[in-house]
């Protein structure tokens, strides 16, 4: 069977689109025109532009594009056109891609504003944030594969929240020039698709070399983290109840002692999440602050409660932290963790990232795949995480527990 | 007296920059029409913008403006008009700043083609790169302030080179949003100035919260590096002379052992500033390869010859140095070093950044002091170093050592 024209996958894409999102509202911007356009063009090439050629992408709405608004869903920014696209987005176009709109985000994937995107698996609750339309569009089959941001936990939350699969690589690894900057040593573009072999395909987009594993029955490590007592019943049965399935399917899964650092992570975290905020929202603060959230006010203000001190030794505790982590997670396939405390609760609110924060904070790169459910019969994601740089061998493992969890 | 106007600023400095800049070639841009408007409505407002109200600022041409060119000196964004301004360019707006106009840079401040600017001292010879003509700008009296950056030594040795004072921040205190990326771990904010006082006005303006030196003999703490070697003869005077002169003046100057990591520190910090530039110049190698200088190639390609697992560790080498140098400088006022192997050489390459990556990669901020001579009366700078945030206490120590040397 021939592939899809690149035009009848924006058509596709623009039909189911017009069908649910006054329900779902993924969608800030939707360039029908240019997509269509782009498709014509895709399709009349001789051979293929790249990897992606003529697959449809959305982008969370903190992304900057030439050639459609770029609002980060703020009052501050209605309408704004950026003069070039994030580098994400200019190296996913020269592959192939069609970005075909952006996605509704918390305000500055960050605070103030939440997304107004909803669940597909129940309208009533969030997709989760700060990702919230890319989660959403994605789960909804509007497109196979959105880019989104992790800052806290806002690529793979509202994976798990919407039973998609997400990935966030490793820190560093996919350049953030031109995405809103939040927290400059956390922010991390990561996306949402439906399948591992579109995680890792834009992984190789990206320039990440392939990875291995053995050809001996998978060694895991699962980490209940000191947040533990944080997540809903359902939530640490989905995370035990998937490694004893893998476990009866041939795994082996050890519970080993994990730093003594890893319980400061979270605060440690809050501590460089807030101060680095006051760097990134201190012009705006400046320029119009009479229009800005309170919520970002207080971040720029964070000096007087978060001392030099305390953001020092933030720092630090992250850097022996991720030492102590891989000397660990080095002699394992991938570690085992929840994505989320449980399923997505009802509102429009992110939902909590305390599952999400220290991974990110230790540069990790982090797979959620939607293999449990709650008592609710709601998504509940599990992630996968391993050593940095291992992006490739993580979606290596991810496939392999796909299979057995089949 | 009373100070000068915004208007007779402006003036002044276009007066100078006509008279200077066909030899000097600081300015790649220079904003007359805007800078005498700004200027205007300055002076006629009934009270001073901000703490910087009518002072002319240059700012480096990887800095993105909205009202005028940003071209990175590269043919690749030749006319390049970005929508906004970066974020440190609207702080220093909401100040009061008169942003005059854009300075020469090696390309991308990074590699590739290099500023065409000459060092106000000798034609001849380079300013210092990558920050070449905000160095040249500021010791020629273009201008009292111009914002640079470093990533490797492109603030602190031009300062050296041109006989000025230059400012490195902690890494992170200034959004680097809207700033060209090369590496972001270690991309730095930072500026040029005739002054402590300016160095620290910008601190100032930053958010960055006043220092305090203890009343009681400087205590410092000298740091040939593991680099001494690849000093000029004139350049290891210059420290132990300025050293010899600040413990006759009353100071207390050790020569503590430092960490055995510091070794290591110039190796860890090639590896993650080509690795990180193999992220920040993937889309221009996909989407203009053909025009992107072979430097930047060699960038995306890296991975090629930095492996992951070298590079993790040039990440933890940096994180373990980082504590360790800061255990021993807390008990210091500050740390003295060299800002430069010696003079500026002849030419226009920009110089070796060996005395600078260490301090950049451990994110300790660094001040410049224009407070030595080679042997051909060319100036050499000396720099002062102190824990991450000891920012504005720098200033103090800087404040102090020129009183004692003067």
């Amino acid at each position: 069977m021939a592939p899809p024209t690149a035009s009848s996958t924006v058509e596709s894409a623009l039909r189911r689109i017009a069908e649910r999102d006054k329900l779902v509202r993924a969608w800030l911007h939707v360039d029908d025109t240019g997509a269509r356009a782009r498709a014509a063009a895709l399709d009349a090439m001789p051979a293929p532009a790249g990897p992606l050629h003529g697959i449809a992408i959305g982008a969370k709405d903190v992304f900057d594009t030439a050639d459609m608004p770029t609002t980060h869903n703020s009052t501050l920014f209605g309408g704004h056109r950026p003069a070039s696209d994030a580098a994400c987005i200019a190296t996913l176009r020269a592959a192939g891609a069609i970005i075909l709109g952006k996605t509704d985000t918390t305000e500055f994937a960050a605070a103030g504003r939440d997304a107004v995107s909803a669940n597909p698996h129940d309208l009533a609750r969030t997709p989760g944030g700060s990702s919230a339309g890319s989660a959403a569009a994605v789960a909804d089959g509007h497109v196979r594969i959105a880019l989104a941001t992790q800052t806290g936990g806002s690529t793979i939350r509202p994976a798990s929240f919407c039973g998609i699969h997400g990935f966030k690589p490793t820190w560093g690894a996919v350049s953030r020039e031109g995405v809103k900057m939040y927290a400059n040593s956390l922010d991390t573009v990561g996306w949402h698709a439906r399948s591992i072999d579109d995680c890792e395909q834009l992984c190789a987009v990206f320039g990440m070399a392939p990875g291995k594993i053995a050809a001996r029955p998978l060694r895991l490590a699962l980490c209940r983290t000191p947040f533990w007592d944080a997540a809903d019943a359902d939530g640490q049965a989905a995370l035990l109840e998937t490694a004893a399935h893998l476990v009866a399917a041939g795994a082996v899964i050890d519970e080993p002692a994990w730093p003594e650092a890893f319980a400061g992570l979270n605060d440690a975290h809050h501590a460089i999440l807030w101060r680095e905020g006051a760097a990134a929202f201190r012009d705006l603060a400046a320029t119009r602050g009479e229009l800005l959230h309170a919520d970002f006010h207080a971040r720029v203000a964070s000096a007087d409660n978060i001392s030099d001190t305390t953001l020092r030794a933030a720092y630090d505790t992250a850097a022996t932290a991720r030492i102590a982590f891989e000397q660990i997670a080095d002699g394992y396939d991938a570690v085992l963790a929840l994505s989320a405390p449980g399923a997505a609760p009802i509102g429009r609110a992110p939902g909590s990232p305390v599952f999400n924060q220290l991974w990110t904070l230790m540069h990790v790169p982090v797979l959620s795949l939607p293999v449990a459910r709650g008592e609710l019969g709601l998504p509940i994601g599990i992630s996968l995480i391993g050593p940095r740089f291992s992006d490739r061998a993580l979606c290596a493992v991810g496939r392999r527990i796909e299979e057995m969890l089949a």
